[in-house]
């Protein structure tokens, strides 16, 4: 069992915040700073451009991978980190179109983040082939997955509700219709338990900010089943996802495995400050972070719900339907969020009115969620959302 | 007049190194380490989710943007950073095809860098609509200007020579014939002055782990002419290249400029650590650097002709037409180069005979040319590439 006082202590916590946003940008790891100054003075102060082999920087995407593999059920070699999540998703769908060009049914949802449609908009306007996205409820998605669907894209947690498609069950629809599967597991990984192998998915892609802990920017990650990995080809060809990038051969041959999702320079040092992150794992079994998510998930649903009634909840009551995070509907969402921060109690806020509080088991424990209840509470009874100045709006919001 | 003595004291010099490769990873500026240890603990550590308003990480690939801007002769508000040169080269040239649908060339040169060249390659095989990619020798390129041509796509010094392409006669004779230009600063930026506004260039991109020092894995940047950035679509159209991104709009719209650009969550810490590299060019002209390089290339080609008969200058003899690097042709090259890294003078190899020298004024003076000649020397008089300890490869080489 997870001695998650233990995984605490890794974090630096802030002075007087309960942070329940590790959905969107996870907290710093303790050694984190240290180790991306140590490498930036010993790795390039003092290796210089030998670093890439000294250093073994340009392993590092497959090394990193094989760490972010082991919490997805994915297999090592299989999985290869690199640019940002909106760049993995175009790959992801380019590579699963060219696998089905009878098809041009592009079936997403409209929970999906919009990063996600944007960019599969985008590429079938570059396409011009009459490739169409459809974005029904998450719950009509199966309705049509049918013999025109070339590529299902889910993010299986909905950033909006934590709402979570059955990842497994619409594997298997999909591909028992000839379709081939894209899921974004950007709100997955290191929240919930996700056997990719198991699920047979063809692609996923996810990023690394959120409950990894890589800070902000941190690299994106793809995995592409092996069978896929050999014939899939890279839209977005690199010279490091050639198979000898030093070559500097004229003419483009992928590498034989998921490192053909390789594209440009990797980022050392955003990549070095995600490795170091990534220790916090070692050992952790996702069966135990998920039991704990649930555990404070549910404390806090029954708190707010005992102390809050004008807060509607938005997110799955069945706890088996719903990722890390709870979210509430309140039509004066985003001054209660600015309120609550301004309290130290630090969620989010997603248009048009949904008030979010992300649970990583890793550093949040159930004196945070008391401690949040209690604030939101006396949020509510004061009617603080009726203050001018939480209505101040942020350039991030 | 820029003083090369201070500019040379910001950076650290390890120990016993003659470092000829800042063409190919820059130096460290002193003060990147603690400043990347400072961000991460006061800004992600503190601020968390807070950071993207309160520390202006949003903001940060367009105010890096406007400085780097400054170096390649492009008006504040036309550059912004992001992802790889690989990526952004991509973007540049979707968008530009675009533009010029009924042409169906694109014209490079065979020594323009790989990556450029399979990135265009892999998106006019996504594009599947008879796009011909043409790459002839550099000095070929005018040959090729024609009515049939779409989008000229040059790095303008090129990688293994140091050639420099006509950047302002090129432009002028693509434009005339109705096409647009794409020009690759990768070695030009921070190394040669550099002119997009007057030259009227299309579209640029560039890297900043070379000559702006960034370090390894440094985030990219393209500029676009401000009147095609009101109207190229983006083909990676990210949420962060949308004009309102925290709207959670279903539908993309881009961002009215060179933002549309952006495509998904910056590398807030190696943003940072650019950022803070970018301050050795406060005050610097690039006429100065331009001035210096040419001292330095012109003292190197000089000593290494006197001394090392058997070395070919590959690059151009005429400074004007060659960039800030000095290349020789010899068939023991990769050895040569293995010794003279075992003696602390850094340069590189590109297959397949090219040994390549970079000139960084910033750091690099004529006492370190004179070091580098003399060392270079002795391991040609002794044949040092005989010995077999310089042969065994390196993966990254």
């Amino acid at each position: 069992m997870t001695d998650f006082a233990a995984t605490k202590s890794l974090f630096h916590i802030p002075e007087g915040i309960i942070y329940l946003d590790g959905n969107s940008l996870g907290m710093l790891p303790k050694t984190a700073a240290n180790r991306a100054k140590e490498m930036i003075e010993k790795e390039w102060g003092e290796m210089l451009i030998r670093g890439w082999n000294e250093a073994k920087w340009m392993e590092q995407p497959e090394r990193v991978g094989n760490l972010v593999a082991r919490l997805i059920g994915a297999a090592p070699g299989t999985v290869v980190m690199g640019d940002t999540l909106s760049i993995k998703v175009y790959q992801a769908l380019a590579s699963a179109l060219e696998m089905r060009p009878d098809r041009k049914v592009v079936v997403s949802d409209n929970g999906n983040f919009p990063t996600d449609l944007y960019m599969a908009d985008g590429l079938i306007k570059s396409l011009d082939k009459g490739h169409v996205l459809k974005t029904p409820n998450p719950e009509d998605v199966e309705s049509l997955i049918n013999e025109d669907l070339a590529v299902l894209m889910l993010t299986q947690v909905d950033y909006r509700t934590g709402r979570m498609h059955d990842m497994k069950r619409i594997t298997e629809l999909a591909h028992a219709a000839g379709a081939l599967v894209i899921w974004d597991l950007a709100h997955s990984a290191g929240a919930v338990p996700v056997d990719l192998a198991g699920c047979n998915a063809d692609f996923a892609v996810g990023c690394t900010y959120k409950y990894l802990n890589g800070g902000p920017g941190a690299p994106a990650f793809i995995y592409v089943r092996p069978d896929h990995a050999k014939v899939a080809r890279p839209a977005l060809s690199g010279w490091l996802g050639h198979a000898a990038p030093f070559a500097f051969d004229p003419d483009y041959t992928p590498a034989p495995d998921v490192s053909r999702m390789r594209v440009g320079t990797p980022p050392v040092i955003q990549m070095t400050v995600l490795e170091e992150a990534m220790k916090a794992w070692d050992g952790i079994e996702m069966s135990d972070i998920r039991a704990r998510s649930i555990e404070l998930c549910e404390q806090f649903i029954a708190g707010v719900e005992a102390s809050c009634p004008m807060l509607e909840l938005a997110s799955p009551r069945d706890a088996e339907r719903r990722g890390s995070q709870v979210s509430f509907k309140f039509d004066q969402g985003y001054a209660v969020m600015q309120a609550l921060i301004a309290r130290g109690v630090i969620g989010d806020f997603r248009a048009p009115d949904v008030i979010r509080f992300g649970f990583t088991p890793l550093y949040i424990d159930n004196a945070d969620v008391d401690g949040a209840v209690k604030i939101l509470a006396e949020i509510m009874e004061a009617k603080a959302w009726d203050k001018p100045e939480f209505h101040k709006r942020n350039a991030v919001t």
